[in-house]
């Protein structure tokens, strides 16, 4: 499991704010508490960004702040031309130690390969998004092949890196879809948000995504960190990680 | 015309390398030599962040330091979830004082939409892009209604907004489409990059891409800002700006 460090300024616990460095101080005690409970840190740069260069500090000290046990995903959804790709991969592989980052498809090839030249560091590409916008141009078919654009994203990139080095993110709001998409890419791993506040169906997405090696990476951001907006909100996202680590045990376990 | 602000840290010139801030002193010698030829200045967010906390440091100050004459666009190609496309936008329209920001759309209308509520602020959303990936999905046509799926992004977009907060990303690469766009789109803006190191054909693009009130913002940022990797970039910049300005003149002159 994922826990998306999504820290809305304007939830956050008051007790914080008179502190240097909020979001810093909000995310650290998250991490502590839930550590135990997931594989993975998935901060979004746009809580960053919003709070401008102070933001920036935090993002850094953050990603310093995840330990070396835990896997660190930057969510940026970036995507430029060539040799602007190559300076977002910089910024987050090199610059900021992420060990993937989140790519939006729409520019192609060349926006993407950037960031697959990278060892050790892994692109999760837009496939099919929880949002409802995912419906306005994700779904349009192919007139030469009938194919979803989504399903034509993920056959393209998967001849652009390998398995090692290429995840999609498949939202768990189109539970239906997981299967044929599994057909297209039965190895790869998947990053699945919308399980908390955008109501996606855990266990249809296990049911239907999860293949020998499980093989997801279900993200939750604000069902688990804003669980309490207290100052019990460490303890109380801890339990909500743990509480959401059980569920899918139950799950993976009841396909056995 | 537009000058892209990219400041590549490797082809700064060497004698700025030992100031404090490389990058801010470099885009501030560029916007004193060009800004009487161009309206706009476009710095791409890639070439900052690639500097971390530093970077988005010179990105702000850069942004406060383009004339308010000047229409100040972030290249920052974002979109996410609603809740999360609207962090990016304070970001950039409220924490960062920009007037526009390029959008991707791939996660369709409620990745957009948070950016059009701001008053006096554009969207510029990417329609036809400039690079060699364009043609891996953006060419893609629809089945049931036979367009490209850029044509299909333009059309949805122009019902999330009106033209005097939406403006399109149309790249210099593809002339022969442009004709097309303006039947759908007659009234809008297009930003139009890829004129100069990615060679696009500026006649062609004014020819089949302009309209009465020119329509057109052409920009160019390799091309302008390293003219010359030297001493003397800022003169050379100038120049180059001055050239491009006038050869456009000379294009929309022939037009009339």
């Amino acid at each position: 499991m994922t826990v998306g460090l999504d820290p809305d300024y304007s939830r956050l616990p008051k007790h914080l704010l008179d502190l240097d460095d909020p979001i810093f101080e909000f995310n650290k005690t998250i991490i502590d508490q839930t550590k135990d409970h997931c594989i993975a840190y998935k901060p979004n740069t746009a809580f960053y960004e919003s709070r401008g260069v102070k933001g920036w500090q935090s993002l850094e000290k953050t990603v310093n702040y995840i330990p070396d046990s835990h896997f660190k995903i930057a969510d940026a959804k970036r995507g430029d031309i060539g040799n602007t790709s190559k300076q977002y991969a910089k910024a987050f592989f090199e610059t900021l130690n992420f060990d993937a980052i989140t790519v939006a498809p729409y520019m192609g090839i060349d926006s993407v390969s950037p960031f697959l030249e990278f060892e050790n560091k892994w692109v999760i590409l837009l496939g099919l998004t929880s949002n409802k916008g995912s419906k306005d141009f994700q779904f349009t078919k192919n007139e030469n092949t009938g194919k979803y654009l989504f399903e034509q994203v993920i056959e393209s990139a998967i001849k652009w890196g390998t398995n090692e080095q290429l995840m999609f993110v498949i939202g768990a709001t189109h539970p239906e879809n997981i299967a044929d998409i599994r057909k297209i890419i039965p190895d790869h791993f998947l990053l699945v948000p919308g399980v908390g506040a955008q109501g996606g169906d855990l266990n249809a997405i296990i049911k239907h995504g999860a293949n020998q090696e499980g093989g997801l990476l279900i993200n939750s951001s604000r069902g688990i960190i804003f669980k309490s907006e207290a100052e019990d909100f460490g303890i109380a996202a801890g339990k909500a990680a743990e509480s959401l680590s059980e569920k899918m045990k139950g799950y993976f376990h009841t396909m056995q």
